[in-house]
């Protein structure tokens, strides 16, 4: 069954249960594991790590490319097994987790992590778990529907285990582009000037001698969460859309646009989608995760190609997409999630980066990753490595939050992930806010005037105003007020309570 | 006497004075001028135009490469001749101008702002203003002490003056590297791959017919303020000596390290001196300014070469160093500063970064730039483009300021320029923190072992504890006491008042 699938015949020995090549990992080791974003994460492995995790006591290292399928996260969590987990996850039981302070989680710009095992200043990993829809004859892997960190995890490991995926096609052979920068001091540039170059090899090298065992698998990425388009994301979209419109006419840019990255979740989705409503033409996508608005895009004769690390679906478009993989395979390229985000790349092609803002504060600092300050939401992922090296840096988010009682815009993020000077652009249904060239001051007026939702302009109106007057400054702020909305929310269930409070008070 | 400065002799009709060369920029236009770190800025034509700005009423937008020497932005500024300025600046009497609201300051990376004007997000540049230390034959100019943004403004400005200034030696041509990124979406890689690689050309590309008026001057440079090492800037650089050495011996740098870049200021200045009393050989530089610390590692034979964008001296080395520029001029290059600046180069060579923090807090968010969250400081300068990038990110400051009543580490930074993950050391007289692969409630608990002063291990730890206990999550914070000690501060002129004001309550 499996055997065309393993090239190697010497290979054939190394198949083992799920169970048995768990056995290679031991309490205290650090575990390297593909998967970004629900797509092409090891499967049978984990899971049978984790069930012996649930009669033995011992504790891993989990690095991954990106957030885990098939409940992985939580069945690791909840077995006990996970000591620390870097850099990024998005499982709710291994949050509770994390926030309890039980999982000590490190969140990282998602283009750092394998910089930072390289130079030894990470690691090492003990064992790489990888999946793959085949071992090619000169023992290198072909990924399934992710790259992430999967080359360098292997590449690195002490061990290697493949997991291969029955349930795809190796006809996904070729989608991928492995391209791993030399160590330094020794290093040249990347030689990626256009999205569709590729510059590696097919498969991840790997010398088979260090491949310690073979699993088998069948099982199918969990399916992307995403929801479809609603009022509110379909205004940011257009707001959006009208800017972009506007840069073209004042021939700040092409009717193609510049290579487009969208952020993961519903808000970016739909922003890419309503690109189908415009004149926008040849587009293409230098991104990380490659959702639903990229086949989209396709299919509505937009987007002529787009490079990611992974391609997260519905259902129903996963489907279609992997049940007819030749229509598209020529127009993709999946990349070590280090080159798909990597600064030089980036800032060379000139993106405009679309990511889905937590908070934003008045001037345009804005927290991607903790609810109310310390709650961990996911962690950043790629947006800082997109927000920073973008030509137009784009934070999209709903005005509020929690039926009203949360604003999407404060005084003062409780958290920043990406500051002033990261962010162009501010989007939510209410308006947009052209950031460019302007100092803190006009910021906080421009982000009022076209961000706030209109039950808080009041509220944060008066916080400016009462900021410019008594501290003033670049930036000003009254610190003893800067988190009133926060408070008011956790003390009253409500942020639109600051007022009611401070009326209360002086009565 | 100054026709060997300007090759071709067309030009040397249009020599004028600095006041019939300031009449060039009128109201609402948007100049452009040299200088970087009181380096290389023009100097007769901007003093000319605050002249004017005293009978006449007009404003414009400046922008240079950096700050300025000759007390040229406190006299642009008390002539109020500025309505905006960018990217950077360090003058007290404008800075009073920019808290006040008056003057609105665009605060950049330093790295980005030719990128902005180049795709027409900032800009256009009316007029741009060029020391140079001659115009060559084919028009093009040598710069003088610093590079900075001067060949973008000078290629994309309507019109160029050229201030030629006869105080320094024509034998600096030869010193610079002007490279400029092609136009997107045709920009190739920047070929640098060594700090010492040069890879554009000596002089500023430059139509004759482009520059509208020559300016001859003879005023010298400011020298640096920079202070020479003291107990606590010595303790600093011995903490990070020997944290690199250790390095070195677990074979994750060599005795070379890696180039090295170290922000302005007397404490990164110290830290690099100190480089003198180890064993480590053969350093080289990829930094932004070049300060006294570069010439004392050249003398000391540690430094084989060093990359910049500026030469900003004490007196007694700036007349030593131009006074024999031959002797140092093989071992330096000065770029423009989006090149000495750029993510794509910095992340290729793994610098080690040092930055001074104004202000760290205990997760290790570091703001560079406000004073209690609201007061400009200076700017973020060049130190997000090295903290991003660098393979080691290193911030350094003492551990109190203002005789002790302020402690640098504080439960949450006023303001955020460089977050968590942007920081790998934080290194005070104290100690070092080494917070490579911690989480959050791991990073504060080294930062508070190492770092803090031991007249706020009490305050900062009972946060930690109370926070941690209530509130919780990844990075536990208690939003209405996370700045309580900037409101002691405040209130009574201390933070150390924090605990007493809560014993005083509880009385």
């Amino acid at each position: 069954m499996y055997e065309d699938r393993i090239k190697p015949r010497n290979l054939w020995a190394k198949v083992v249960t799920p169970e048995e090549a768990a056995l290679h990992i031991t309490d205290g080791m650090t575990v390297g594991m593909s998967g970004f974003t629900r797509a092409g994460e090891a499967k049978a492995v984990p899971m049978a790590l984790a069930e012996r995790g649930r009669r033995e006591n011992f504790k891993i290292t989990l690095l991954t490319g990106a957030s885990l399928g098939n409940d992985l996260d939580k069945t690791l969590a909840e077995a006990d097994v996970l000591a620390r987990r870097m850099p990024f996850q998005a499982d709710p039981a291994l949050l509770k987790r994390i926030n309890a302070g039980e999982v000590m989680f490190i969140d990282q710009h998602l283009s750092e992590t394998v910089e930072q095992i390289r130079s030894r200043q990470l690691g090492p990993i003990d064992v790489a778990i990888i999946e793959a829809v085949m071992i090619k004859e000169d023992g290198s892997i072909v990924p399934t529907t992710s790259v992430g960190n999967s080359a360098t995890f292997a590449m690195l490991a002490e061990k290697v285990i493949v997991e291969i995926n029955l349930t795809l096609s190796p006809i996904l052979e070729g989608m991928h582009d492995v391209y791993i920068p030399t160590r330094r001091p020794f290093r040249g540039p990347i030689p990626i000037t256009n999205p569709r170059d590729r510059v590696g090899v097919p498969s991840i090298p790997l010398d088979p001698s260090r491949i310690a065992a073979v699993v088998i698998s069948a099982k199918q990425d969990s399916c992307s969460t995403i929801v479809p388009p609603d009022d509110e994301t379909r205004a940011i979209a257009r707001h959006l859309s009208g800017f972009l419109e506007h840069e073209v006419a004042k021939a700040r840019l092409s009717s193609s646009l510049a290579p487009l990255q969208a952020g993961i979740g519903s808000i970016a989705n739909a922003v890419l989608h309503g690109f189908i409503d415009t004149d926008f033409h040849d587009l293409t996508m230098y991104s990380e995760v490659l959702q639903d608005s990229t086949f989209d895009l396709f299919d509505a004769g937009k987007l002529v190609f787009a490079s990611g690390s992974s391609l997260t679906l519905s259902p129903e478009r996963n489907a279609q997409v992997f049940g007819d993989v030749g229509r598209y395979k020529s127009r993709l390229v999946l990349r070590p999630q280090e080159i798909s985000n990597h600064p030089e790349v980036i800032r060379r092609l000139g993106l405009i980066a679309i990511n889905t803002a937590l908070e934003a504060d008045i001037y345009g600092n804005v927290n991607s990753t903790h609810v109310m300050g310390s709650q961990m939401m996911n962690g950043i992922g790629g947006s800082g490595d997109f927000a920073r090296n973008a030509s137009l840096s784009v934070f999209v988010t709903k005005s509020t939050a929690k039926g009203g009682r949360i604003s999407s815009i404060v005084p003062f993020a409780s958290h920043v992930d990406h500051c002033e000077h990261d962010v162009d652009l501010i989007v939510t249904e209410q308006g947009l806010a052209d950031l460019r060239g302007l100092a803190p001051r006009e910021r906080a007026r421009v982000i009022l005037a076209n961000c706030v939702h209109p039950d808080y302009r009041d509220i944060i109106g008066d916080y400016m105003r009462d900021a410019e007057r008594s501290t003033g400054g670049q930036t000003p702020h009254i610190l003893e007020r800067a988190f009133e909305m926060h408070q008011a929310f956790r003390d009253h269930g409500d942020m639109r309570r600051v007022g009611g409070d401070r009326a209360t008070a002086a009565e």
